[in-house]
């Protein structure tokens, strides 16, 4: 039997319950109120879990995200330790963040900001100059799943590509400066254009304050597309105001949603969009996980 | 001799002048008040050259159009018949129109206007669904230097991509569906969106009215980047208006500047641009000419 545990935000049973009836009936999928024997609850699917999610089931053998983030079940009180959290981690997940990733760099580099305004002035202004893709380096931070689509993407578009990551690839891949372990500041000093996949860890939150800002080339562009506890949101609109970036897209906040009045909702450098870089279809999650229980189940 | 044909819409001397004085001394470039023999130009440059640039020169041996189409110098009432015409073909053309494609697929496709609205109304409201780029079939209307780069971009973005050309490639190109003569309503019916740059030749002129439109699958999206006169504007906003076509992206224009006023300006589904969709670096166009001059010398 398969638990969905109580989630805050989203409404799992409503969600992903209708496909697994459809494509997956022999897992037998129930919310908790109609769990009337948790000690035969094998597996959990949840995203955020509340605090006592996991307390009712002793015998559990694995928790599902069923997205590509863990962080907030890692941290979830109840998890017992050294269960295992699966992630799901599909090529149309990578496919949809390399696309958003691809938009948000035009975005920045071609200007299109300002075309979006002169549309409303009905304003005819050619900007010229600048526009080849060779006059961005593109910084990739993070380089798992995610980075590197991101990364095939960039450089079918002829866009220079770099990409930190805490341990480099055992070999490089092809048209990509890989910046390792040491190497995070040189890394940020040559990223024109900086976009942040990492996952959340204790490194990572609030890893992209002040002082990381500080690192980027003058007239830089932050993607944002982590966790939003990554990013020192004061810090950046301090740099934005003080024109050391250019701009930022960000779609991911310390709080979600974000409260209304807030001031980046408001600030003309930025582009936001609510947690929405990477949506995998509900069926795709669906098989995903049946894949993975039968892969456990055969074990 | 190098002689500037005067074009009443692009400073030729001032944007490029300077280029070929620093890159290409030796070719002796010249605006038509500075000829003072004009019999000893051998080549012109110019980009939509005024109806009579081309009477004062009986030995011109090619005429060089500064950007990727040469329609406005073909149609010119004054270019001696046979006379070569080349235009610049710069692999970074089409890596700014490959990207300058793609930010306008995910437009459209992610919704990113709505996300703009939302943004300006402070508001958090996600749009679930959709959103893998298996769920959009992108067709390439024209499939030369552009169409090749933008159909590459978009192939590592996962989209798949079809292409229409009247005659087909030797060698299909890996990936893409192609579609030859007599196959453009077929072509048509499986673009949800449609990326138009065909050139402008007597058969494109007109080629997107009501007709052609209504062959698009209903809530289609238009990425216009050929030439103005190929659309019927007009035609173009009555689709719109009746909702079968969802969208569309338009940087060329009947009448460019587009007017102040006019409907397409303020229409809530169409994103504009002022023709910049490929802006190729003047170094580089210089560079391109001086070794097609080269080449025509040697010749």
């Amino acid at each position: 039997m398969i638990g969905v545990a109580t989630c805050a935000r989203l409404d799992l049973m409503g969600h992903f319950g209708p496909h697994f009836a459809e494509l997956a009936p022999e897992l037998d999928l129930r919310p908790p109120e109609r769990i009337d024997r948790p000690e035969e609850v094998e597996f959990m699917i949840t995203f955020e879990p509340e605090d006592a999610a996991f307390v009712p089931y002793p015998n559990l053998r694995a928790v599902f995200s069923v997205g590509a983030g863990t962080d907030a079940i890692e941290r979830c009180p109840s998890l017992p330790p050294g269960l295992p959290v699966h992630r799901v981690q599909l090529p149309d997940q990578a496919a949809q963040m390399a696309g958003f990733s691809a938009f948000h760099v035009l975005w920045h580099h071609r200007r299109m900001a300002e075309y979006v305004q002169d549309q409303q002035a009905q304003l005819w202004q050619r900007r010229l100059g600048g526009f080849s893709p060779r006059a961005r380096r593109i910084g990739i931070l993070g380089y798992g799943h995610m980075g590197r689509g991101i990364a095939r993407g960039l450089l079918a578009l002829d866009y220079p590509v770099s990409a930190y990551s805490r341990s480099l690839p055992a070999v490089p891949d092809e048209g990509v400066t890989h910046f390792g372990a040491g190497a995070l500041d040189d890394f940020l000093a040559q990223s024109d254009i900086l976009i942040n996949v990492l996952p959340l860890t204790t490194e990572t939150k609030g890893l992209i304050g002040a002082d990381f800002l500080a690192k980027l080339p003058a007239g830089a562009a932050l993607i944002h597309l982590g966790r939003g506890t990554q990013v020192d949101e004061a810090a950046l609109i301090n740099a934005l105001d003080r024109g050391h970036l250019s701009g930022a897209s960000l779609d991911v906040f310390e709080t979600e949603p974000l409260p209304s009045g807030h001031p980046l909702w408001s600030h003309p450098k930025v582009l936001i969009t609510p947690h929405v870089a990477s949506v995998p279809e509900p069926a795709d999650v669906v098989r995903s996980i049946r894949q993975q229980v039968q892969g456990l189940r055969a074990a």
